[in-house]
């Protein structure tokens, strides 16, 4: 088995803001090619101690990972520090600087003079085109060892590990295979999901289980670890239907999706079309719902609707029913889902109304009170949830508990209907 | 200046769900005493690698700090590699046994023959109490190196450090104080930022500068390191002023705000309004300016209209500029900001519409290609943009743009009513 550190590169990384998320991330990767991860160093834009890791990384471990560091600015030393550790010299790449010049052409800037310093490389290594950025990465590979520079940005550094190392390792790395599938978990606190789920994955001794909570959702972690990839997944389908028959409804996905794609395919295989009013949640339900691609097919129109005025203006909320009973409220949010339904003339449509805090909270109505609004083909309902959190953990969970709900309407027409 | 490296041991901390916390909150720490964090390592209960690790550790710093494997289990194997690390035996401490045997007792247990493990101490070192766990802390300090062991979990080690390990440590490192600023700048690149910042701040010694991207924009963040902090805090306004004034408008905050605060700022402080109509960001510009509390002030409507036919029902944008311009077009998109300004009354009206991908691209029109209207007091306008990016990337980016066109717009109409 192979084993491999990983360096986080970047004096930024040593503040007391920033955290290194690309480590778990590669982790996962690596572990599902039965690579472990031996250690992990989060080192500064510091010429003596980073070459000190290195060379210790390359004498310990088989494979070692950098990111960070790759960019024009001085402050950029992976690529000279790494060539040092190696023993090898850069060489100087005019095709990789007319790509580089190119690529700037097409944002229609000329490239800056510094961003030539990307164009070194590390004598008998390959370059990794970056889609995403101006940092390409190096990957160097000798019998003795691996040595992989990617850049710092998630959005460059996972579709480029992807595309390039995982191949190149994967056929290094030999015979253990590792799947994993995630289920994911809404409505349930993660001790009760706990509570159900361990006697039933605890009897299976290859698969390693994680039960981890998110903002929003629980999700159910399985890495089975088998001979060949029929074997792992011939085990992770039977216990994912073991456990989501044990959780019952409220596990929304066994393949990994996020809720917004889990009511996105539902609305889409029923060929039926949604629409929002939001108000305390300001926006959040319909930019979740419309990051999936494809969105338009269902989605048709959201309503933002902040004020009072706009709730009556957009939403024909009657006057006296916010009056009466206030903008938080069962009466409003029915009174806003019945409205942009009309208006949008949609099968479905959900509302939220509620106090996202930190102001407005009242002794009846405390910060963390919501109200969900349905409207659908068989009438119009609605809910009261009281939220723990911060604003933004509030927004948040409103949102998942509305896109939850609007599933859990769906399932039972689709139950009924079967009658 | 005392210089401190953080050390992680577990082999849990090396899975894919589980990252290091503690590192954080105990950099944020030393920084306050003028300590810098030079290096982190997580590493897992392997004694040669962790053996290797702080004999390096020892060699390049002045301050080692390691958190986890203080527990009685044979896993937990700080105390002894510590003790090897440093060329000094352990010795059984008898008082501290008793203490643990008191602690056991206290709650009605008798204390596990392998606790025994815990009662082993560095020579020469300093016994730290544990109030809210069995794991004792350990300071050794020499006048060559500081090692402090102490235990993983957040609720212990944190009073451990603050009531044992500060007090020592602030002795030693003297009277430095570091203070930070965070300027934010909109539509330049990193390496553009640079090329004018860098001779600037590379006059100010006492200063370390650090420049960031994140997916929308580029951050510059300064620390002053001086004897007090009025030092500190005009050196920070002295050179945040010479940056910004070189930066010119792009330099969107020199106190770190977010570009929604400051155009929430702007709007309260002008006493105005705005709406919003979405089709592409689906919300996501709405989500952003409601993220900030009290956004009610002058936020009170947003539409997401991301049909055509809501388009001309909710914004009254006519049929005849679909059909001739298409929904991606500059004359759309001014439409759309006239329509929901109509619509809602506000001061100022933004609109955006395009395409994020990843289908929908075409030659004339590509994907991340979006439009920005804008309707205020003197007239309606737009403009195009070309973004790079991932869905989620193109998505990101044209809200911020679509926020930083109307805080341009503000600031124009501020310095025309000046003339």
């Amino acid at each position: 088995m192979l084993s491999a550190e990983i360096i986080a590169i970047g004096s930024e990384l040593l503040t007391p803001e920033k955290t290194d998320t690309n480590g778990l991330w590669l982790t996962e990767k690596l572990n599902e090619f039965g690579i472990e991860v031996m250690l992990k160093t989060i080192v500064g834009d510091d010429e003596p101690r980073l070459l000190e890791v290195i060379k210790d990384a390359l004498k310990r471990s088989d494979v070692v990972i950098t990111t960070g560091g790759l960019g024009p600015t001085e402050d950029d030393i992976t690529r000279q520090v790494s060539a040092k550790a190696l023993g090898r010299e850069l060489i100087y790449n005019e095709g990789l600087e007319a790509e580089l010049r190119r690529r700037f052409q097409m944002m229609g800037r000329e490239m800056p003079e510094i961003n030539k310093r990307q164009a070194w490389v590390i004598e008998g290594a390959e370059v990794i085109a970056n889609p995403n950025g101006s940092a390409p990465g190096i990957y160097f590979g000798s019998n003795e060892c691996i040595l992989v520079n990617l850049p710092g940005p998630p959005r460059e550094m996972k579709p480029m590990f992807e595309q390039a190392v995982l191949p190149r390792l994967s056929e290094r790395a030999g015979e253990i295979i590792v799947k994993r599938r995630i289920l994911r978990v809404s409505g349930m606190g993660e001790s009760a999901v706990d509570a159900v789920a361990s006697p039933i994955y605890k009897t299976y001794e290859n698969v390693r289980t994680a039960i981890l909570f998110n903002k929003t959702e629980v999700e159910i972690h399985l890495y089975a670890r088998y001979a060949t990839e029929a074997d792992a997944d011939a085990v992770l389908a039977e216990l994912s239907e073991r456990l989501s028959s044990a959780l019952g409804v409220a596990v929304f996905t066994t393949t990994g999706e996020t809720m917004e794609e889990v009511v996105g395919r539902m609305l889409r295989e029923r060929g039926e079309t949604l629409s929002l009013a939001e108000s305390c949640t300001g926006g959040l339900v319909s930019r979740r719902i419309t990051e999936v691609p494809g969105s338009s097919e269902y989605f048709s129109e959201g309503a933002v609707t902040y004020s009072n005025e706009a709730k009556v203006r957009t939403l024909d909320v009657p006057e006296e029913t916010l009056a009466a009973y206030g903008a938080v409220s069962a009466e409003t949010a029915e009174a806003m889902a019945k409205g942009i339904r009309a208006r949008a003339g949609t099968d479905h449509a959900v509302s939220i109304t509620g106090i996202a805090g930190p102001g407005g909270g009242t002794e009846e109505k405390p910060v963390g009170t919501v109200f969900i609004g349905y409207a659908g083909p068989h009438g119009v309902r609605s809910i009261r949830l009281v939220l723990p959190g911060d604003r933004y953990l509030i927004r948040w969970r409103t949102s998942q508990a509305a896109l939850d709900h609007l599933r859990r309407q769906m399932l039972k027409q689709a139950s009924r209907d079967k009658l």
